[in-house]
């Protein structure tokens, strides 16, 4: 059986309450030896304190729960880790909750945390929350507890939030097919209203329209972030004579290889592709991408070093923190061949 | 403010010993009209009872701990999607404990989440777990909650465990090779002493012994799960004249794949390759790749679910429960070109 104060009391030679004055701290009124006399059974017994008892009386559970859309997804995965660690610093717990993308589970999770009195909420929320948010942030007042938001604002839910600067980190990328000298680059966009895609490419416009080129549309194809969009967008870009391709995430570069694989098409040599998050895959193609790499790790880190700063009771700013992504230059892209 | 048993007994004009009763299903002693009043009371202010003094009436945490070494490789995400769904099934919170494959670290999670008071704990062992097995032993038995072992068995921790059938994938995918034609058909296998790349070797030398082919030492090099050593070892291979490659796990087979880009190799038509564990990335490539698909998605929820009948008290079979692979037959592989 689990060892509880009452067998330290018996070790001891004392009485439960005198016990738990002693090991709490607040044996001013006992005597030096009494205190020690229950320290020393507490320890020979090896007796660690029930934390249920515990946060009853400090009205903490110690517990933080994370809602995400998919841990299966490597972004997320990350996020999940940065948190966790930065979590573990300070004794707290992270309870992890899996959306499954659905938004009436984002709701579902925000009302079963609150029940379970967690101290904060770490919320990513899913794609399209349509009018879930507002949902979300009628269970988060009635918990009133701190909550932050981690890779997606959202007007409904008034809460500080952590960002990747995605519109920068396409920036970054295309400007880098810009130096190698390419012109006619072609995006192939993530789905349309998904906020992150329409960061990123207004990213690409802008690099484009920093070395004054004129945006042609037709080298602006539709994706939906899956691996065959990303093949069939190629085709057509292809026949607009793009020399370059920035596809908007990694799964849509890997529809772009399997494209140029079964075409006879080399990279970088004859096709320079670019994507972005710095999937798991991405440096063991055997082309290795040249990428952006989202800060995912450090998201998570900094989502939880916010929350726990509001449940200490410090007051943190309300604007989001936007971190910068890296661009990871690799093998797939070079200067083109007329260069 | 939270919304207390307080408020509802004001707003109800009773006491609050009069609407726990209520509220608890203890109400046979009060009038019904009494009992209807708390009720609507609670209703219309949207009380919920407060976790934590439940957890100390029921000692129940209503809690799971999860111990994994990286929840960032896709293999862990998915157990911990797995485990999570089917706890979520029952009311319970996962609470996931991240042990960056240090065993040190898996003896503190284990004492930190026996503390905590959890009902259970699902544990992915580190890889190399040296004397800290025994240590995590103890804090399992110390808290005295049950424990279910994922992925890997331990002698010393005396708990029932889910497994993969990883000498039964390699078998499938080498059975696959040679049902193709091939006969000379090379090996990278994982660390040595690591138990799944143990089974897994296994699995390849009983798929060569069923088809009467005699092992060549030379056919078998030793990787170490990450693709560099995947690259090497396909020269090395090669050299022996080999027509197709099984790598122990898709890292390394994303080795095999770079080398043949490099080397003008076309993977299926002058090598066959196949891997193990049917990574995120393996449906992607340039060239799908057979593989084998660990269940680990299944064996999430089946460890779950152990897990959760002994809680309930309910026995559960001492013995490993084993699942087995699926072989996922892409592109990557085709008879040899002699055949």
């Amino acid at each position: 059986m689990r060892v509880t104060i009452k067998d330290v009391a018996k070790k001891a030679g004392l009485s439960p309450a005198t016990v738990s004055l002693a090991l709490n701290g607040k044996g001013e009124r006992l005597s030096p030896r009494t205190v020690q006399a229950a320290l020393d059974a507490a320890r020979e017994l090896d007796y660690r304190p029930d934390q249920n008892a515990l946060n009853l009386i400090t009205h903490r559970s110690n517990a933080i729960g994370l809602i995400l859309p998919d841990i299966c997804n490597a972004v997320f995965a990350r996020i999940a880790h940065g948190a966790q660690e930065r979590c573990q610093e300070d004794g707290y717990h992270l309870i992890l909750c899996n959306s499954d993308g659905q938004p009436q589970k984002d709701v579902e999770y925000c009302r079963v945390l609150a029940d379970r009195g967690v101290d904060g909420m770490l919320l990513v929320l899913s794609p399209d929350t349509g009018g879930y948010a507002a949902e979300c942030s009628r269970e988060i007042r009635k918990a009133q507890v701190p909550v932050v938001l981690i890779d997606r604002e959202s007007r409904e839910i008034a809460a500080p939030a952590v960002c990747t600067d995605h519109e920068l980190g396409a920036l970054l990328v295309v400007r880098h097919l810009l130096e190698l000298g390419h012109r006619k680059i072609g995006c192939i966009s993530g789905p349309p209203g998904v906020p992150s895609a329409q960061q990123r490419m207004r990213g690409y416009r802008r690099a484009l329209w920093e070395y004054g080129i004129e945006q042609e549309t037709g080298l602006m194809v539709e994706g939906d972030y899956r691996t065959e969009s990303g093949y069939w967008a190629t085709e057509r870009l292809l026949e607009q004579g793009v020399t370059a391709i920035f596809a908007c995430n990694d799964l849509m570069a890997c529809g772009v290889y399997r494209y140029a694989v079964e075409h006879g098409i080399q990279i970088p040599k004859n096709l320079s592709v670019a994507g972005f998050d710095d999937a798991e895959f991405s440096d063991v193609l055997a082309v290795p991408l040249t990428t952006v790499r989202q800060p995912s790790f450090t998201l998570g880190r900094a989502a939880a070093e916010r929350l726990i700063a509001q449940i200490r009771g410090e007051t943190v700013p309300q604007e989001p923190e936007v971190f910068p992504p890296e661009l990871k230059i690799r093998a797939s892209a070079c200067p083109p061949k007329s260069v």
